[in-house]
């Protein structure tokens, strides 16, 4: 190789790893206004077909439980309410076709009564992605209430651990 | 072309688009901080001369009417409360010259009884944008306060249905 | 220098701006997540080791300081009640071998009784950054309470002020 070509070569390489990041949080993005939307199909569609979504409050497996959870009246019941799923600026670190990122999240509902907003959940979030031929796709997001029960804390410190 | 000016070329490709979206969501995140610190005409700057900002509250149309939103006296009461609008995570499709983002915002003021803060606003975001020759601007911005009403969580499909 | 080579000149440096950005926002996005979870020499690594917290209920001088906030009986107490350190979108400025980031940040706490959870701090946060030979580095964070005084939007203008 000469010597433009090895830069040029390493140029693709770095620029794949700032892409990679860069599609990982659009992804992360996407979640709160997909999932305050109601658009069930493509919020699924952000796992892998056999990915998981382990909340405190439950555990969901695979595309259908996730549709069926944003289908749930408890769920459509936050969207008439007025909902945001507001999601933080995700930490994320790629290793190869894997990938962890680490976020808060919240969830904060409007009140009938007072025209505000109260914040009903915050939530330390692990996400691990894969890359599939579709692009990045998350094969087990999970989520634990900040209310200083252990393992919130510790799922936010084990996110961190990883070096790219 | 030879191959690696082929490879030159696609690399040029995929950092413009790289560049495009990080301009965008830098241009998002100035927002808050401007509009918090009440400085008008830079708030106004992010918009086209002939931008649009389309609130639940009020439709403002151009930068005079933008910079005069920042000097009312119901911002002011704001600033001098203590206040942050905070802009959520932007999820940023780029199509050629123009682009949309979608993100969720909040206001937060603060209680000058209790030193708390409560959050008064939390908002479905839709940004219009343009690249012009000084860069990305605003055409119009919509935002829908997350109350319940119908156009809201169809504000928030909206953007996430454009494909870049 | 060939059409070819200038073109990969030109292309390097365009991406290592794009990665100053990503490191500097990748560095402040682990503040939060490092910070609730008590990873107290984590915290402190984001700083230079003469780096400087100055934040408006104290200001900790070195790495020393910082590990001891982390592990004061007032933020272990936090942690055990359920907190979060929410970082709001960055807003990054890279000037050389120098970098300014302006953004909010919340401090949200679990409620014991109520199980809900109360915004406690909402704060400017004005962020210095040197290059160092082991990445970007804090050299100083200032941090206000957006509750009316007077420094907190002027903290919030002086970093939108800078250039690239």
């Amino acid at each position: 190789m000469t010597d433009t070509e090895q830069r040029v070569a390493r140029l693709e390489q770095r620029l794949q790893a700032l892409e990679d990041e860069a599609e990982i949080a659009r992804l992360i993005s996407s979640y709160g206004p997909l999932v305050d939307s109601g658009s069930a199909d493509a919020v699924a569609a952000l796992w892998e077909p056999d990915g998981v979504y382990d909340v405190d409050t439950g555990r969901l497996s695979g595309h259908d439980e996730i549709v069926a959870m944003v289908h749930s009246k408890a769920h459509q019941r936050l969207i008439t309410a007025g909902c945001a799923h507001v999601i933080g600026l995700p930490h994320v670190t790629v290793q190869g076709e894997q990938a962890v990122a680490t976020c808060h999240s919240q969830l904060i509902v409007n009140h009938e009564n007072t025209g505000g907003f109260t914040v009903l959940r915050v939530t330390a979030n692990h996400w691990e992605l894969r890359r599939s031929a579709k692009g990045w796709r998350v094969t087990r997001r999970t989520n634990r209430l900040l209310d200083g029960r252990h393992d919130s804390p510790e799922l936010l410190a084990s996110g961190m651990r990883r070096t790219p």
